[in-house]
């Protein structure tokens, strides 16, 4: 069942596969429009992925990466990690993808003999807002962002293999993002923050972090994989979170490239490289990750695993690093990071945690429930705790069972936002658990870039469009 | 046993990791000898693989990668797949050496504000042959070599996990020579070579090969890495074979950079950056290979896994790729060649193969001697075939067994470099046998450098001093 495709999709994965290739063939031909071309490569990405995830299913169960879906019926064993080939197919395509954006400015510049002579400027080649070509010294960025995905990809399926301890694996991407750090050291070395307005009477208008620079871009590295991590357990929340966030995160590049530039204004802009370089990594992922949604749609045929959740994070991580909208890009995560702080009291053990806090699923009505930790002598709950937890159930933001007799808390559900949602609305199907919280991200994505685009000139002089 | 390191060897790796933390923080303080930096990186790669290599052995054999030697005369099981421990270690170092080689450069430019301006040039702060920095548009080779490298790394686990066909493994080299060819595209994009003196009055001086250009360089990434993979077999040889091939391009870089250059030739001289580029790649080469070496010496500790021959190969690949050395390469890797030649036959299946061509272990002697193809109705051998390894076994380059009746061959020995040196020089222990071919490799490659060196102006007017 699973190792083929059907017939009617081989034939809608050819056709997009033909497509895709015949617009790459004429952008390489014609001037290059890299946008036109990052798109066809999405589609490609799209098709590959989609077809190599059903093809290797098998292999991988072979090779031992499957695992068992809890909240089913029937505990059949599907392939598990299939995120790794989603990230390898992404991948490939950023390697392939490398002559478009950096194509023309060289022929322009070798085109005198067989040295590079730097006469032609990068503005002179352009003839558009789209054809937009990326000055040399962007291509580093662009290879050391594909170095510490391919990075976390490699430890990520060594994360999946040998079964890292918590505590190690928390740091997987900061190993990951090393190479982004070290190239943004040699190739760029800017440590200078602007200051929001009210604070500049204090810091003045820049400020220069040094090394918490790096130290804050390492964090941004390490938080955004691990929150996506935490907030995982049910079909297809991993992708759809992902996709949602990528989604935004491209709809912002948007609006920046799309409304013709102020009048005076240079055009190009000089945002214009950040956002165009970041739909080149955002396109493709987008197109590889809805490939893996609908594998990993409910019902489930396959799992995608830590890689993907790593992967995905340090997509998000490289381009607001790289594209200098880390801000913007931690609005976007307000779900990750509301889970991630609501998780805090049991990760830290304030609160004592179970092995698995994924929702329960309930054999009898087919329905997920949120699953409980149970306090008893071996799990002992600090009776401050126990307070603090009650005051949280009257406000609904957790459910406690007491003791009728002695009134102590016996039981809460886990503290993760799958679990609180479905204190909120009740038992519910996976699909329609993944489908409200992906509902949960666009609206606080889309608030988010409300605040970032109408509210951000109240703290800053000037936003980015000059 | 295997898990942990004894008090002596703790002892002596943290002296050496201690000394060369104590030369790095002086190169990064000082002036910054990218070279001495290096030369400090590769004692830290040493240390560092020596340990992992111990530590994680269990953790390999309990994630399946484990394999039993058959040349020994009890089978006992050992890890496999060591090489990506390796090949880990390397790749991190040279993502941390990053800021060497390149550092001086930016913070001379960045001297005077927040943004990049390109007036200081490289040369002006340069303070001698050692302390050069490379320009920073070499930043993407590097990156693309890490990258292609990585990709190699990747794909090669790949292999190991899952058991990839034959024909499809062959490959592997080439998907990951896409990024290095990829960036020789937008960045340096020269495809003309020198045509040597004999044959200008027909080709000119100069001739553009064009994408045939691109073709050679991923047929060399193709064939360094599956070269190696194929003279393998017994414990040490992968790793000593690419060791020697390792040091003669070491030695060879240094033949440009230790004499001094010319009378009236500028210095550094116009192959440095290429040289020290060749370098860098090399001694974390050497150092983490040297710690594989010793746990894979006869009697082996560990299998260093086809991961290590894909990932030396395509080292010496991209080494002599970017390097524009790839000639040179080719005549180090003349027992390779030899070997491939020879094997060829078989490999085609004009002469029958069995599945393992590695030496026999005979258990009496404790001495290995040729494995042979045994040829009967099922294998049969074709009668010309027969001819020409009978004319072969009168010139000692191959043995084979006739029927005395019929005069037929029904068996010879498998054609590979390692069954070719016992049949000339008799069976011998497997620690010897490998001894033997290292000394060829060496002699071979010694050889090929007085050739590349002395004689190559007897067919090209100038060598790349000048």
């Amino acid at each position: 069942m699973a190792g083929s495709l059907s017939r009617r999709e081989q034939f809608m994965l050819l056709s997009l596969l033909a497509a895709c290739l015949a617009v790459l063939a004429n952008t390489f031909d014609g001037d290059g429009e890299p946008l036109v071309a990052s798109l066809a490569f999405s589609g490609i990405a799209f098709a590959s992925c989609y077809a190599l995830v059903r093809w290797l299913g098998d292999a991988f169960m072979r090779a031992g990466f499957k695992g068992k879906d809890m909240s089913k019926p029937k505990l059949v064993e599907i392939p598990e990690t299939m995120g790794a080939v989603c990230a390898t197919v992404y991948l490939f395509i950023l390697i392939v993808f490398i002559p478009f954006p950096f194509y023309k400015d060289i022929v322009a510049a070798t085109s005198g003999g067989g040295n590079r002579d730097f006469i032609l400027h990068v503005q002179e080649v352009e003839t558009g807002r789209f054809l937009h070509r990326f000055p040399h010294s962007k291509l580093a960025s662009y290879l050391s962002a594909i170095l510490s995905l391919q990075t976390v990809v490699l430890l990520g399926i060594g994360d999946d293999l040998f079964d890292i301890r918590w505590r190690h694996k928390i740091l997987i991407p900061a190993f990951a993002a090393i190479p982004i750090l070290s190239v943004y050291f040699v190739d760029f070395g800017v440590t200078k923050i602007v200051i929001p307005t009210p604070l500049r009477p204090y810091f003045g208008e820049l400020f220069d972090l040094g090394w918490l620079y790096y130290a804050y871009m390492a964090a941004i590295s390490i938080f955004c994989p691990n929150s996506i991590n935490i907030l995982a357990g049910i079909n297809g929340i991993e992708v759809s979170q992902s996709l949602i966030i990528a989604m935004l995160l491209a709809f912002n590049d948007l609006l920046y490239l799309l409304p013709p530039p102020p009048a005076g204004f240079p055009s190009p802009h000089p945002a214009t490289d950040s956002h165009l370089f970041s739909l080149y990594l955002l396109l493709p992922f987008i197109g590889a990750s809805l490939a893996l949604l609908a594998h990993n749609w409910f019902p489930a045929r396959v799992f995608v695993g830590d890689t993907y959740c790593y992967f995905a994070g340090m997509v998000f991580a490289v381009v607001g690093i790289l594209g200098h909208f880390s801000k913007t890009l931690l609005l976007l995560l307000v779900p990750q990071i509301a889970n991630f702080v609501y998780s805090a009291p049991q990760l830290f053990h304030l609160v004592p945690c179970p092995r698995h806090r994924l929702p329960r699923f309930n054999r009898a009505t087919g329905l997920l429930e949120p699953s409980t930790a149970v306090f008893d002598e071996r799990n002992p709950l600090r009776p401050v705790v126990g307070a603090v937890l009650k005051l949280l159930h009257r406000v609904r933001l957790v459910r406690v069972t007491t003791d009728p007799a002695s009134g102590r808390v016996v039981e809460c559900t886990n503290l993760t936002l799958l679990n609180l949602w479905l204190v909120w609305w009740g038992p519910m199907r996976e699909d329609r658990l993944c489908l409200g919280l992906s509902a949960l991200q666009l609206a606080c994505g889309l608030f988010g870039l409300f605040v970032r685009h109408k509210l951000a000139l109240l703290v800053f002089t000037q936003d980015n469009w000059g």
